[in-house]
């Protein structure tokens, strides 16, 4: 199976049919997939995600948050090397985003246990949860469970926007939300999780697999923008408090600051709603979404400095009252400097191409930082295109990744 | 009655129990009031005003779409002299929107009355609809109705978001859609419509009581513009179609055009929805509404064909697709100079102080425009406030308004 002892060949065929068979669980249209957290089609994929690690000689189990886990005992014992991410998706999403990342470490563990009984430990994991889809407020509630983060009252407070608690989810399943507290692990040595890019930075540089040095940081804020509402044609133009002329300036401002900053800056404005939203009444309030991110924590305060100054300043020169909430902030994560080298320097020898870069999404890895030295490997995403049934990454790139994902694990674990 | 033959003395206390009276049907809370077009409240509303007007000892009679007419018959016969409002409401609106304009008519003609037979003939028109409030495509259905310009399948293809059409709400207050063509006048010489300003001009002024001669021109663009939705952490800034950013860059422009223009040049964007309005995803589609106004048709041509640019440029220079609808285009209406010159020069010889002023909204006055000479009498607002609860004009100035409607309609019928 394996190239030369320090590259691993993956068995490619398996991991398209293991793509292609997951995408059945929940699937939507030609290539959508709905496999939101505790839902039917989530239950019968991390079945099937038992069944493969049963397959590959794993020993299976699963953890209180509905983690499914499977383990290849090292000789030595001691802190587990650990890769997989997370089985869920968006409502739709497509079938790469998590997915892959639980079947190329199914797929490199069967490649390494033909090369017989490891040093270290090694397992796999399918992740219960990390994308927010069913519960918004229980994203990486997966991670959340294996780093012991989830507090006691919050599977029976956070909910669906249909008024269904994250208990209630768990309980249909099967999983007794009173032990949560016993998914908690504090023997991961090492976790690596390999994911589809989401973005177009190696289809740009027509390289396969990215290696994730960081985890960009990210801020969420919510901002009110409180105006008059008036008649849009008896109100002259100049006693107006207009809330969305405020809040296209605010805007096109905070948007501004990021590409004035330049990469890794980056900034939206994704949600906006506008009251009375009628086309002949001057808005009267405006909410919207700023998302701001840096992976360098000081530039990343400079960045939400400039921005909450330039909100302020469009608000008071026009007359508007304006607050905001801050809603998500996710400071960066560094990846482990000696992984991340271990990683470079594989693929080196491999003759993998890689581009080492950092994530401008969230992903399972930055929870898992908080009790293990961590990486992350990417693969190539056709269009930068992802959180859709539009999503794909191509067999061959995804080969590659695995590839470099179980040479990387058999220098770690042999 | 009369305080000289050409100054016109109204029953103020009169005037202040209608506008009582009349909010207590479809009456919300305190000072709103909810009567769309054929509702069980309206029906009672125009019930009231029946007997108001036979009170006076008008000749009633409602026509095919609702309408309400009370008739004081001149000696010479003729084209009549008409005065009246809308009788609906937003849902909820306030006290005077409409509802003030009807109430004048009546006053004012129970005062002429006093005077005894007049020479031309003077009607009262409680207008059964004008908002659009309850049947958004149906709106100034009353005076379609006059005007004779309602289709024949319109009473059944014009619904309501609930689906029901107009025929339905028709049949249910006991009015035959099929009889429509019956409300036809065609034998209208003129027609002054008092309402609220529902704008600041005239309390900013400290003046009671505006003469309207013109109506401003408004159209309404639906602008669709399309760009492609990426991931807000994992997209670079400099590779996306932010639909949002270059949405509000489009709202920035074409709402400076109309500043750069001046009064009275106004313009809204008051509707906006993108998608697939994520905090964290770049929003790939962004429609939103233009309402763009001005009272002189070359300005008004000027006005549109520089925010249209704006939009194709800001499109065009991102790298979005734009399209847009015109989904309302009225002219501008001009009231007729002598009819201004007659008011102007009443309200002088009164005593009354007013300001000639254009309607930045529109009115039943400028559909009665097509088969009769117009004009409007603006009573002050407070606040400029209209289409709220919290609308409110002042008794003082209501009965200064009617007295100057009163008194003008003393010189044209007698």
């Amino acid at each position: 199976m394996a190239k030369t002892m320090d590259c691993i060949q993956i068995d490619s065929d398996l991991l398209g049919t293991y793509v292609e068979q997951l995408a059945g669980y929940g699937a939507v249209g030609d290539t959508g997939v709905t496999r939101p957290v505790y839902s039917p089609a989530w239950r019968e994929a991390q079945s099937q995600v038992e069944s493969w690690c049963q397959e590959a000689g794993l020993d299976v189990r699963r953890d209180a948050v509905g983690n499914v886990w499977g383990k290849l005992r090292g000789a030595d014992g001691g802190p587990a090397i650990v890769s997989g991410s997370h089985i869920d998706t968006q409502t739709p999403g497509g079938r790469y985003d998590g997915s892959l990342g639980v079947i190329a470490a199914i797929v490199a563990a069967r490649a390494l246990m033909a090369l017989g009984k490891p040093r270290r430990t090694l397992e796999v994991v399918s992740l219960a949860e990390e994308e927010g889809s069913r519960f918004p407020a229980a994203n990486m509630w997966g991670t959340r469970g294996v780093t012991g983060t989830i507090a006691p009252d919050e599977p029976y407070k956070l909910e669906a926007p249909t008024g269904e608690t994250v208990a209630d989810a768990m309980e249909e399943v099967g999983l007794d939300p009173e032990l949560i507290p016993t998914a908690r692990r504090t023997d991961i040595d090492t976790f690596i999780e390999m994911h589809i890019e989401q973005g177009p930075v190696l289809e740009d540089a027509g390289v396969p697999v990215g290696i994730v040095n960081a985890i960009t940081g990210v801020r969420h804020y919510v901002v009110d923008v409180v105006g008059r509402t008036d008649h849009a044609g008896a109100r002259p133009m100049t006693s107006r408090l207009d809330a969305l002329a405020a809040a296209a300036a605010m805007t096109s401002g905070v948007i501004g600051i990021a590409l004035e900053m330049g990469p890794p800056a980056v900034t939206t404005v994704g949600r906006i709603s506008a009251e009375p939203n009628l086309p002949a009444a001057v808005p009267g309030r405006v909410t919207f979404t700023v998302d701001s991110r840096h992976p360098d924590p000081a530039a990343r305060d400079r960045l939400y400095a400039s921005q909450e100054k330039l909100i302020a300043e469009v608000a008071e020169e026009r007359g508007l009252a304006v607050r905001w909430n801050v809603t998500i902030d996710v400071p960066p994560c560094r990846s482990d400097p000696a992984l991340v080298a271990l990683l470079e320097e594989t693929a080196r020898r491999c003759g993998i191409a890689t581009v080492t870069m950092h994530s401008g999404a969230g992903h399972d890895t930055q929870r898992m930082a908080s009790i293990a030295k961590v990486a992350m490997i990417f693969v190539q995403s056709l269009g930068g295109r992802s959180h859709t049934p539009e999503e794909f990454t191509a067999l061959e790139h995804s080969t590659v990744g695995t590839e470099l994902l179980a040479s990387a694990l058999y220098r770690l674990v042999y």
